[in-house]
């Protein structure tokens, strides 16, 4: 059991480990994805996969690697009015190398910014398209002057490389696995997404010191191809995945959020509701809806599978949402330990749920005998008789057709305390 | 699509019809039904059958066929105070004929009004009595004395003859049929069922000239054992019909409202209640229930046919009822042109509606290198960019499992959008 | 049909038996449980049950049998300060026997009390511990004096003997079973549960009057124990139950609360809802929980019968439950009285319910013809013609899958219209 003490501890373990990633320069390929993996390797070893350039996947291929030592616009007086040495996000993801120099009314023609929010930098990519452009303030912008010229330099390279994720495999008893998936793609954007890198690793070491039921499995990978690499690579065994979540923007101040997959009512969607429930008034359980996260990969129709996806305030929902207000301030300690926490209490659900046959299914059994039932009787369970009630409900539902999460909804009642009632019962003889 | 300007234009030729339909004197039988169906021919050609009096038509028999030349009530000075050629409402229809005179006491045992709306003609019939009687208003029955002498004639033949319908059948690709039907037995009332018969006669016209993926049938026939007579001859084919609306009262300005089949959830409650909630927030959608319109006897338990019933205010829950106050004025163009183009909608979503597969099913296909993303990504697509929600709700939904409609309800988006996009994804090879 | 004047005359049968059934010293076993069954086999006759000392009931065994010929503490100056004799609560159920003279502070360890209710007794019971003890009023507590002494009588047995219950069956044409149980057990309880006892027996009394379809069984027994031996000797016959209900605390004047069966949805849960929300709008309908009554029992896993459970204030609920408080100022002779009717129209309902086929299923059968419809037509049916309204739907929903209970609940009519158009279209040869 997570305390409120340990959540701020391991909120701060979490933050810490943001605070090194947020610098790094990460794009779909690159040197920077390689970087933030050995941060996270450094809390839970990771087996790295590299999917060479020119690889199919699936309707897609492999991208060529893209690298950057420095790109810069500088105007007459030679002073740079945009650095990739001052923010990553002001080069155009996948920009072409470039140097020239030009007018200012067709430098405008690369210029990306937000009118809507003037001092923030916007993150913008081009994976697919042979241009370039930088990503700019609008009170920048704004100070263009059309007629004077400018010195546009990108020093990158784009070339045969490959495409890089890894995974920490923590076994458990079986091969079922639960699946923990982030996407590690975004450059100096701490919510979306430093925040869920650095949770998953945190996570992964906590796993690492605890007995596990079923295996687990954490992703870490460039968004949407890199689930879709793993994927392609993985096809035989998908059936293993018992449950999944895509862990992603955990660290904002908003409330828990749990986006159903796209069955909707797997056992994955069923636990996180309940534990979303249980956790706050606030939380809230969304439909799915194929645009978001890498969810979207794992529940397109090929696949289908029982994963959803665990956020704070998601995507496109909070104004600082793909700019450079996503920073270090938008993320506390606090959001970060109660997300993780959270995490932690759904995998213990996963682990702990299972489904009972009573041993004695003909009327009652006999609790007082057992020491599970006071000695001189008054009547019904008094509402805060929560164990009372969860052992009467366990035995009741235990017909080997409902779990324990399903008997916890029936009843209104935690999980942990039914979980405990049957750890009790099972003790005790009456279930099997 | 219908345009507002369209609907009003249309509306207007509903109305132009329903204005020469309203005198021709109908009823269960007869000249005036011939007549009813030689106006709608105009517009569409019918096909005309009539079933001869004492034809078996399951639980009932084909009556005999009744006209009438005339018929009036004078009072001792001669003065006509109910005449057929005033309004046809002043019969009771099917009245048997007679020549007599007798005194007010005995007359107003043969006399219908309407207590609570003193000025109004009852509608009234009694097809299956050996009877005669008058509807007047209930000022005219207050005038009736007792002890007076009234001259009554009915000149009317109830003889051997047939029951009349009519049908048009517009062909489709598919031998699968759309049946939309009216009632065509109502005599002076404009909203029941005029209004009907005249947005049906337009409907059709303008099917004629469209391409259709199904074939269409229009049936006009008098109520209950029109649709029997119908359903008797058809019974081999009834397994083509794939959806049909009773379309009656269509002309008043109540809200739009669709009458759920017996079923309750086939294609065409599907479709219908779609329409309805992207037409109006005021439209509203009914459970079925057993009395009302043509549809009953399509929903019988033999037949369950997935046929609803779509009107305005429906039959009795309006205050002009079954009464000469259901004249021209309470119906109006626009009214008229809102329900025929509500009905083009359902037809237009029927003949769009299909299920498609994904054949990128792994993973979200490459849209960009399609022409179907933006070049530059700036994350989620916005709530105004409902076309691209639709592009990756239909990629997401095309398992083979899932209509159009269903991904459409499921989006929470006007079914035209994702045809819009499910055409785009035809298009690009990406469906099948 | 009960009147209101039946139903308030019947309620004064079942408060006089309550009132003579009020003293009797019940307990799981002994003599005060037999002199309870003689006063119900005056109205109908039982067949008695004892079940020897010692044999297995599933994970139970048969408990020795209790009597009572007197008990009491006296201080030293011998007033007696709790007395059998004027309240058979006095006694901790199933008390060991002693005659000892102990301190006050040791007394106090044996003494039973409600601080938030001080002037009442509480009812206490002990039946696997072997112990003894006294229930008081909190005031008498108070006044015990820890240093002063006290003698303390318990003259019972606790020895070999049986457990007894009674049952009367009421043989109907089907072997088919209702099930209607009390529990038997509790001393001197006004609602809980002397009421459900006395509203048993009028009934069986009632029923053994009239014709019955299926055969009814009324169970007598101690509570948890009783059901579960009965269950037990007759493991072989229980498909037979049909439907059941548990009547207990029915005499309160609190609203009428129908409990669910386990399953939550068999025919006894759909028609006790229907009585219900047709009785009474302040009437509560609550879902299956595993504690309560005895449904606990015949709902448990192994056994899961059609069987729910009727209450007025439920256990626990009811400030006067389980204490001195609940005697026969609670109950009135009016609340029994609509209890006991709830119970009579349950039973009707369950006994005229069928489900029909149409024999003229195909479009609506002519039923002016057979008289059952006006002669001269008027339109849609009003609000007030249910019975018009009720057979347009019973024919409706005629095709072999649909009881009557169900399409009463779908046209949202009383199950008794709804039956006796059926009587009607039935008679008049249009259903089998």
């Amino acid at each position: 059991m997570i305390t409120e003490r340990n959540a701020r501890a391991t909120g701060d373990d979490v933050y810490e480990l943001a605070r090194a990633l947020f610098p790094v320069p990460r794009s779909l390929t690159g040197e920077g994805v390689r970087e933030t993996l050995r941060l996270v390797d450094e809390l839970v070893p990771l087996e790295l996969t590299e999917v060479p350039t020119g690889t199919a996947i699936f309707d897609w291929t492999a991208p060529r690697e893209w690298n950057v030592a420095g790109a810069w616009i500088a105007d007459e007086s030679g002073r740079r009015i945009a650095d990739y040495a001052d923010s990553n996000l002001h080069l155009l993801g996948y920009s072409q190398p470039i140097r020239t120099r030009l007018r200012g009314a067709k430098l405008l023609e690369h210029l990306h910014s937000l009118p809507e929010h003037p001092d923030s930098i916007p993150y913008r990519t081009a994976y697919w398209a042979p241009t370039w452009g930088f990503c700019v303030t609008d009170r920048t912008r704004a100070e263009i002057v059309p007629d004077a010229e400018y010195d546009v330099v990108i020093d990158a390279t784009l070339e045969d490389g490959s495409l890089t994720y890894g995974e920490a495999v923590l076994e458990g008893e079986s091969e079922e696995e639960v699946l923990l998936s982030t996407y590690i793609c975004h450059p100096s954007l701490a919510n979306d997404n430093v925040s869920g890198i650095a949770l998953l690793a945190v996570l992964g070491r906590d796993l690492a010191s605890r007995p596990l039921r079923r295996t687990h499995r954490l992703l870490f990978s460039p968004g949407t191809l890199g689930p879709l690499a793993w994927l392609s690579r993985n096809r035989g065994q998908l059936e293993r995945i018992h449950a999944g979540v895509v862990v992603a923007c955990v660290g904002d101040d908003g409330p828990l959020r749990y986006k159903r997959s796209r069955a909707g009512d797997t056992i994955v969607d069923q636990a996180a509701a309940h534990v979303l429930r249980q956790r706050s008034r606030e939380a809230m359980v969304d439909d799915f809806f194929p645009w978001g996260g890498d969810e979207r990969q794992f529940c397109s129709p090929g696949f289908d599978l029982p994963v959803g996806a665990l956020t704070r305030t998601p995507h496109g929902l909070f104004p600082q949402y793909h700019s450079s207000a996503d920073n270090l301030d938008l993320i506390t300690p606090q959001s970060l330990g109660d997300s993780l926490a959270t995490v932690h209490e759904l995998i213990e659900v996963l682990e702990r749920n299972r489904t009972y046959t009573s041993r004695a299914p003909y009327g009652e059994p006999q609790l007082g005998r057992r020491g599970l039932y006071r000695e001189v009787s008054a009547g019904a369970p008094r509402s805060e008789e929560a164990f009372q009630r969860a052992l009467l409900w366990v035995l009741n539902q235990a017909d080997g057709s409902q779990s324990l999460l399903d008997t916890a909804e029936r009843a209104a009642l935690p999980f942990s305390v039914v979980a405990a009632a049957a750890d009790a019962l099972f003790e005790a003889g009456l279930l099997e």
